[in-house]
């Protein structure tokens, strides 16, 4: 089996963790596996080259910021193949540039246009383990790029893809993803798997797992990826394609995302133009929308409501104000104290009355619902702030997602 | 003019540091000069990787150590390029596989083969200043590869004849290359010129302001070297081919070194074969030789002296022990307390008398001569270890090298 394994920062945070790392690569070749290993900059060093360059400039050139920051995971890669052949295993380091991961030219945040197969798979035929550092690649004319933050996850599944690899291993310091968040929901459990869909859908809990273009990544090229903590010794989570055997759930998760604020433009004269006045004022001034709202008019006015990230919720708030004067409307409210809570599942597609038992699930426990927007295998609904976690729990049990044993999953 | 300048590692030690070397950059440029400069790791940076590594394992893999090491030069160079982009002076920085430095694959201790001019001249050519890491260079299968200790001032150099450089400036923190150690002479004065040739054999004195590499490259290319301080204004030391103009001294500099210890073997049968089993001996271990002193035959019987590094010095005496016993000579003395005292000038070649005038100045100050070796532009005595300073601040005196002002160069 060819697979990529790829090892976060606090996985090779210092020699010890990067010779664990080396353990754990070496029982995967004696079991006949050839492998590449994807490595992270040790935890912290991204972060202390960064402030270097930021304490010379606010706007630090961007070309430079790849050369600079790309060092780490180089670091992290000699580190590896010393510590690997140091225990008999016959290693090889092979940087960006010489493995040719070609990216464009957006320096910070390049994009994988395609990666060249040929130099790794020559080692790999050696019968070496090839490392990788990720988060790096090149463009057409050799500058040096990195791919943002998260981007090693990335740079394992293109890797996985080019090379046709079997499996793309994450390593990270949770054991997997979970219905919901531990933290919130003590009767959380593991997954044993989940559909890219779902894992897209669960943002705001797969960002903490995985790098979101990383899921993407393996969607399009239908690179199945595990979940493992490099910690413990557990199953982890796959994520793969949609397969007829998957737990057959209505729901497979809860999240909630208490990071964004409503704002609501009550009576505005119901005719064409309208919505498209107040969403390109917020599109030009670049705030993102999330949930949007709108409810059937009523006496020719209705009401517009939509969420927009915390950190913009002031600047839309005023832009909002300026549009209503323009359209002569009196009332603008802004509320900075929501929570999102949303159930995932592919399930939804062919269990009818999800919406509705979710909706009733809510109004058991008293928590009003000011706004529901739905995709094909997620709905979400804004409620009152300090209701975000109870309405996870209450969810989490109404569709049978609790463990059996309490906080076997916390 | 074409200059390239070299920053040493304690010239871009911190980020206050690495703003002088821009402005002094940025002087250089705004009087019409091109500028490519070669940059060291920060002070200690190299150290730091290397103890990583060698607490990993004894042996670490050297094509990897490469990897890890050249990031430290990765790392200055991008700061440094951004530092200069922030004064508004346009650079790039350019690193070893990008500029083509190939070299050898004697992985930490390569040798520059040959450097592509295209993609720096190319950069030249648009107005940028062009940072080049030194010590790093790429072999022809594009691995990473370092020059070895004290390697930057050998890239800066070979950069210089590749690109057809008017002047190589070397930046470090002494403000020249002096008549002695004014660390044991203070009338010491810093020389205005010297050329290849005296730097080369002042190597105890040059190995801590210039690499030897450097030299021996700059010879054979013709490159003249500007030896200058970073933190002063001085005129600094022009390292250059011999030219009619230069002092007319006898003597340039006076040396000496404390590093090597004497072993003798005394009685030796004086017949054929006998020296060579010797220094095969030594050879086959890997101990390099220094002077060697054989006096004539007296009843078929001769003494064989000769100086080894310090470090070396147990294992030749073992080693020799060993001959000894198998050509059945009993004496071997082990001498660890000498100095090596030397005096180098071009001037020798056309003066008399300079080798008899160092051996009465020695005489007169009581200081018996153990061993004697000479080249074309240079005499070394072997001496006790007690008297190398007072035999430098004699020879240094007695050939006019003092400074009219006592400390003027100390």
């Amino acid at each position: 089996m060819l697979v990529v394994q790829k090892y976060g920062g606090t996985s090779v945070a210092d020699l010890e963790k990067i010779s664990n790392v080396a353990k754990r690569v070496i029982e995967y070749r004696e079991n006949d596996n050839d492998v590449i290993v994807v490595v992270s900059a040790m935890a912290g060093e991204t972060d202390k080259l960064l402030n270097l360059a930021h304490s010379i400039s606010k706007t630090p050139d961007e070309r430079e910021i790849d050369v600079l920051i790309s060092t780490g995971e180089q670091i992290t890669s000699a580190l590896l193949a010393i510590t690997l052949k140091n225990m008999f295993c016959d290693a090889i380091s092979i940087l960006g540039h010489q493995a040719k991961i070609i990216t464009d030219s957006s320096h910070t945040s390049a994009r994988i246009s395609r990666i060249e197969k040929n130099h790794i798979m020559s080692e790999i035929s050696k019968g070496k383990v090839v490392v990788v550092p990720g988060f790096q690649g090149v463009d057409e004319k050799g500058n040096i790029t990195t791919l943002g933050r998260g981007g090693s996850d990335t740079s394992a599944v293109a890797l996985a893809a080019a090379l046709n690899a079997d499996l793309c291993e994450i390593y990270t310091d949770v054991d997997g993803v979970y219905t919901a968040d531990p933290n919130v929901c003590d009767r959380a459990r593991r997954l044993d798997r989940i559909s890219y869909e779902e894992m897209l859908e669960m943002a705001s809990l797969g960002a903490k797992v995985l790098q979101i273009r990383s899921v993407e990544f393996a969607m399009r090229y239908n690179v199945p990826i595990l979940v493992k903590s490099s910690f413990t010794d557990g199953e982890g989570t796959l994520v793969c394609k949609e397969v007829s055997d998957m737990e057959k759930m209505e729901v497979t998760g809860v999240t909630h995302n208490k990071n964004e604020v409503k704002i609501t433009i009550s009576k505005v004269p119901d005719m064409p133009g309208i919505a498209s006045k107040i969403f390109t004022a917020l599109s030009d001034a670049g705030v993102i929308v999330d949930v949007i709202v709108q409810n059937v008019s009523r006496d020719n006015f209705t009401d517009i409501t939509f969420t927009v990230a915390k950190t913009d919720g002031r600047k839309a708030y005023k832009l909002m104000e300026d549009v209503a004067k323009e359209i002569g409307v009196e009332e603008v409210a802004l509320d900075e104290d929501i929570a999102k809570v949303s159930i995932i599942g592919l399930g939804m597609r062919s269990h009818a009355g999800v919406a509705s038992k979710m909706f009733s699930v809510l109004a058991k426990e008293g928590i009003n619902i000011e706004a529901i927007t739905t995709s094909e295998i997620k709905i979400s609904c804004v409620v009152e702030g300090k209701y975000g976690e109870l309405a996870v729990r209450a969810l989490h049990k109404a569709f049978g997602l609790d463990s059996e044993l309490v906080g076997e999953g916390a």
